[in-house]
């Protein structure tokens, strides 16, 4: 290392103190002292092409404290990728392409979201898992087509959340060696010195954790020290690496080493400070000597190399195995295999009743052979969300004997947040649909990664069963309530809740073609029965009259295993001469998007809608003027007497809509379709 | 120990066996496993009175694995808790005080509701922490008040989680010595074998987070070894104890060791050799021998005599120290001190605009010191947040010169899973008001913990800043959408929104008033004003009337921060000769429960309701015939520009509400109020 390195930091260092005091928001004092691990990783480590972004061998960077994201934006100008000085200048505008924090979705070269704390974290781990896995399937002899690492740089923050914990202690069990974390030990976080909350060895919790540590002691200036860290964690095969790295947060400001330059711009006559410090001309902004640029660019012409060399043992391969060189192309062309939905099962009111988690076990027997990039697990319930599909193999260090990398059944432990931010990671990796299983209350411990799985545009498939009292005796403490208003006022996200083996089909079918968002499929613990007039392609629709009747007096509606509830309760008022339309609603999102005149097909104005769902009422007004669900939490029992208990019968929804269709015979009925905008 | 403990411990497995096999339905390998532990600990340590189970002074004990709670069922029984043989046969039963997984609010001698893995956990934190506290500010010399330990048992599962371990580097760090955990390590997992997921070295993660750290090395039988690490953990009085209890789940069953064991009834026959096993006739059921009544009937003399001399030694301590032993009664019985509302601040228009935020911290200061059961903090966002009041001390150990356990400001860390957690714990000691900040959006992180609070009626006060996209810069990642929506499908639990400084002070005087549950405070980042209309008391009934207008035309609604914005979208209506009234809506929870002839009042029929809000529109069909508010997520930028993008204008409104208005000229216009049922 010589002059130029300490330069480039230093103008990475004065950068960032400019770009985040003309935005007048943003957090200068990471970035900066960031900038020397961030500079010796790339200077010596990180390959990657900035013109193409999506080489699918690169190295993975993952700034997992994203609120640093000036880093990453400057580091990403300064190699030469689709971000130009003006892009720095409109660093957190509206529509730019710099956000308060770095959005994958958003900006070229970022791999995932981050800023929520520790789910970069998470991300790297499925990234990580990603390439262990396609090294396994694909690379040969001769052929290491899938070698890249993983670097993460992470703060305090990230190291203290759950989500990481749970995602570290994965990694160490799947012995991940190509991950490599750069732990920011600045010894400052937003409440002041660590002292106050955090002082726990990070070092022994992570060889509790069968990581591989080391520890840098002057982060700020031992260059050689970072890299000689880096060389030997790059040589650790068998173990994920952390280097805890002594650093001064805002160095050069006179708050350094303070949480006063963590979370607002450096005042002017500081920054002129610290431009001095730092041999900078005061009066120059958003300056970047023409050697720097120079000097980056050799790294950049340094990764368009590697790619070159990659995609010509690309070609190599695919002359000695062509079938397997055109699955890596089709995969991370985010191509589906040729008629793989024919797989999907269909089923008649004939088939014996069966719950909705078994009929997501039968789709994934029929169609997990014939696409090759699900990967996917649960969080320690197997058993019980029915994940596992027949030819399954473990996703395991093939040295544990107990399953091989190139195994796709993932054993994520009790972990639900980890999981799910894994799954964001395999995703962001290219060439995976991952999916991961839990009850469906416990995507409340997730849903800090659902979140951003929705943000990015990321196709993760939650299977989530046990998915309302009607669990039973396991009781309120695991019986879903509130859960899937939650997750339908979420955006870019899929809730499917279906109704029986056609409908389990058809989100199949919808959450796996839907390539940029993710789907949550809720699924029953209880047996439902096949209805009539039930098809994968109404269910594509979000929405549909399973059963039409002329001169309607009443709409029922419901969703999942009360739909059939709701075709009990019509012929319980046929009876008595009353006429009631039924509508399955399995995604209210995808019914949303079908145009007016469909979906006042489906709702016709004039007939009152009352609807079922052994959920949470709220949100339900949308659709129905009236309804039947849960205000309170659940109760544990036998789950047919739960029901009855809430009044979740086919008795009670008679005996309720016979009292909508009195109400409204004399109060306005307005329509739940047609509105003023 | 002898043969009796033997007995005993065989008593509670066969009977567990019984108890699960009756219920058709739970779990009854680690309540077998788990019986010499916990009958070493009850019949050695755990000092309670059974006939009054909220002695302040007793010992918690938190099965954090909840799914054993047979265990728990079983020692309550024996101990002579209310809690029968036919108790025990409701197992699971609708109604029953055995509930498939424990609930503090359903039988008493539970302490808290676990089940979801890793709760319990957090809670004994908190427990550890309302002990530490309470010492610090009653004890006196000769006068130990409050000693009490906190024992929890814990598996895997609970090890496994995200919210344990941030507890657990928060108890390291606080340095927690009564707090003393016993961990069931059976090496099965739902799954199978904990190696399929779960290889850590669990000691060592604890030694790195500043525990004390023990081995048993055979918890099926070495009784005498768990009570010596029993009683060296209890002497470690400056950190936190773990005992690794290596055990056998299910042991007696044909397949003990294995996950066979873990979630479902034993076999009839597989009972029957067990109870042989043991010496146990096959034909008797739910059987305990009288010398095992009689043993732990000598545990229950133990605790009422603990009490007895605990009482004594508050009478005698009532006359040194009257004020204080009085506050020690008023806090227990859960009565706040007269007239603390008095204190809370009021506003005129004409105060200067302020964030709500600011306005919570105003609060807070005004409230803090005649509330000294208030105890709280923030994730590590102080200076975001406001939650510090100006006398407000540091809870730290006193040793670290930052802080005294007699200190009440927590500095959680950024862990808010965690800090949700404890903050159970801390309600569930008794005589303490817990609340935590952090961002809006990272309620997402703690909703596990969150929805406990609501379900086991805890008051907790979770005081969420940065509410909406007027968070601005930030971004998306930061900016909540779905959250408030989540949050009112929750049963029993109140959340906030409020417009202007009387709704902070409405709003905190509901949130602690209302003793069992918690409450959500969702506040600005960004500066509002006072509105005229507004009131404490209106901000009781959860929705009123801002502002009447006669004939009017339209009703415009919202909460927080768009109230103004309705308001300001009124004049420009006047303007044009179009009369609005403005209803302001801070509490969905509250205003539901008002009666049908003050909520019509607040909502006439007749009159077209428009809502804003600057989060998902969903769930605004309950109040509202059309919803101006968010669809997709934010994006980064100065908040007045994010504003404008998503239309959260009073010019939209205005325009929005003449369409609402004409369209509704023509097409039915149901009430929002009046339904059937
Ligand atoms: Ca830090
Ligand atoms: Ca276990």
């Amino acid at each position: 290392f010589d002059q130029l390195d300490d330069l480039s930091i230093n103008t990475i260092r004065t950068l960032a103190a400019d770009v985040v005091r003309k935005a007048n928001s943003g957090h200068p004092g990471a970035p900066m002292g960031c900038a020397p691990m961030a500079h010796v990783l790339y200077r010596g480590y990180v390959m990657a092409n900035p013109a193409n972004p999506k080489w699918p061998n690169r190295d993975r960077f993952v700034m997992s404290n994203g609120h640093a994201c000036v880093l990453q934006y400057i580091l990403l100008h300064l190699l030469g990728y689709n971000m130009t000085m003006g892009d720095l200048q409109a660093f957190r505008q509206v529509d730019s392409k710099t956000p308060g924090h770095p959005e994958s979705h958003m900006t070229e070269g970022i791999e995932v979201t981050t800023g929520p704390l520790g789910q970069g974290f998470g991300n790297a781990v499925g990234l990580a898992m990603a390439q262990a896995h396609l090294a396994a399937i694909f690379n040969k002899p001769g052929y290491e087509l899938f070698t890249n690492y993983t670097y993460v740089i992470t703060g305090d923050g990230c190291l203290q959340e759950g989500v990481a914990c749970e995602a570290a202690s994965l990694a160490g069990h799947l012995q991940l060696g190509n991950l490599i974390i750069l732990y920011d030990d600045n010894h400052v976080s937003i409440d002041g010195d660590t002292d106050v909350s955090f002082t726990e060895d990070v070092v022994k919790r992570f060889e509790g954790y069968g990581w591989h540590t080391q520890v840098v002691a002057d982060g700020d200036s031992d260059l050689d020290g970072i890299a000689a860290a880096i060389e030997n964690a790059r040589k650790i095969k068998d173990k994920p690496s952390i280097i805890k790295i002594r650093t001064t947060i805002g160095i050069g400001s006179k708050n350094e080493g303070t949480e006063k330059v963590h979370g607002s711009p450096l005042h002017q006559d500081d920054i002129v400070e610290v431009k001095k410090k730092f041999g900078f001309d005061p009066e120059k902004h958003f300056h970047v000597p023409s050697s720097v640029y120079e000097y980056y660019a050799q790294i950049r012409e340094r990764g368009a190399k590697a790619e070159a060399r990659w995609n010509k043992l690309l070609e190599d391969y695919s002359a000695e195995y062509p079938q397997l060189a055109a699955e890596i192309k089709r995969r991370f062309a985010g191509e589906l295999p040729k008629n793989w939905e024919s797989h999907l099962p269909r089923y008649t009111p004939s088939d014996p009743p069966i719950a909705t988690r078994k009929l997501s076990e039968n789709v994934l027997n029929c169609i997990a052979d014939v696409l090759p990039e699900l990967i996917g697990g649960s969080a320690d319930l197997t058993g019980s969300n029915l994940t596992r599909w027949k030819t399954a193999v473990d996703f395991q260090p093939d040295s544990t004997g107990i399953g091989k990398y190139s195994g796709r059944y993932v054993r994520y432990g009790v972990r639900e947040h980890g999981m799910a931010a894994a799954m964001n990671g395999l995703t962001a990796y290219g060439g995976f649909i991952p999916f991961g299983g839990t009850f469906l209350n416990f995507i409340s411990y997730a849903l800090g990664a659902v979140r951003l799985s929705a943000l990015s545009s990321f196709r993760v498939l939650y299977i989530m069963t046990h998915d309302s009292i009607g669990l039973g005796e396991d009781g309120p403490t695991h019986q879903p309530i509130e859960t899937v208003a939650g997750l339908r006022a979420l955006p870019n996200i899929l809730i499917f809740r279906p109704a029986d083996g056609n409908e389990v089909s058809g989100a199949y079918l919808s959450a796996i073609k839907n390539i940029s968002r993710p789907s949550v499929l809720s699924l029953t613990r209880q047996n439902l029965p096949h209805l009539e007039g039930s098809s994968i392609e109404k269910t594509l629709k979000g929405g549909y009259v399973l059963r039409e009747a002329p001169d309607a007096h009443i709409t029922l509606t419901g969703t999942g295993s009360e739909v059939s509830i709701a075709v009990d309760a019509a012929k319980l008022l046929t009876a008595e001469g009353i006429k009631a339309r039924i509508v399955s609603l399995p995604s209210f999102e995808l019914f949303e998007e079908q145009d007016e005149e469909y979906r006042s097909s489906v709702f016709p104005d004039g007939i009152p809608v009352l609807s079922v769902e052994a959920l949470s009422t709220f949100g339900w007004s949308r659709y129905a003027h009236v309804s039947i669900g849960m205000k309170t939490f659940g109760t544990s029992g036998p789950y047919k007497e739960v029901y009855k208990k809430y009044g979740l019968t086919p008795e009670n929804v008679a005996d309720k809509a016979k009292k909508t269709i009195e109400f409204y015979k004399t109060h306005p009925l307005n329509s739940v379709i047609h509105r003023p905008f």
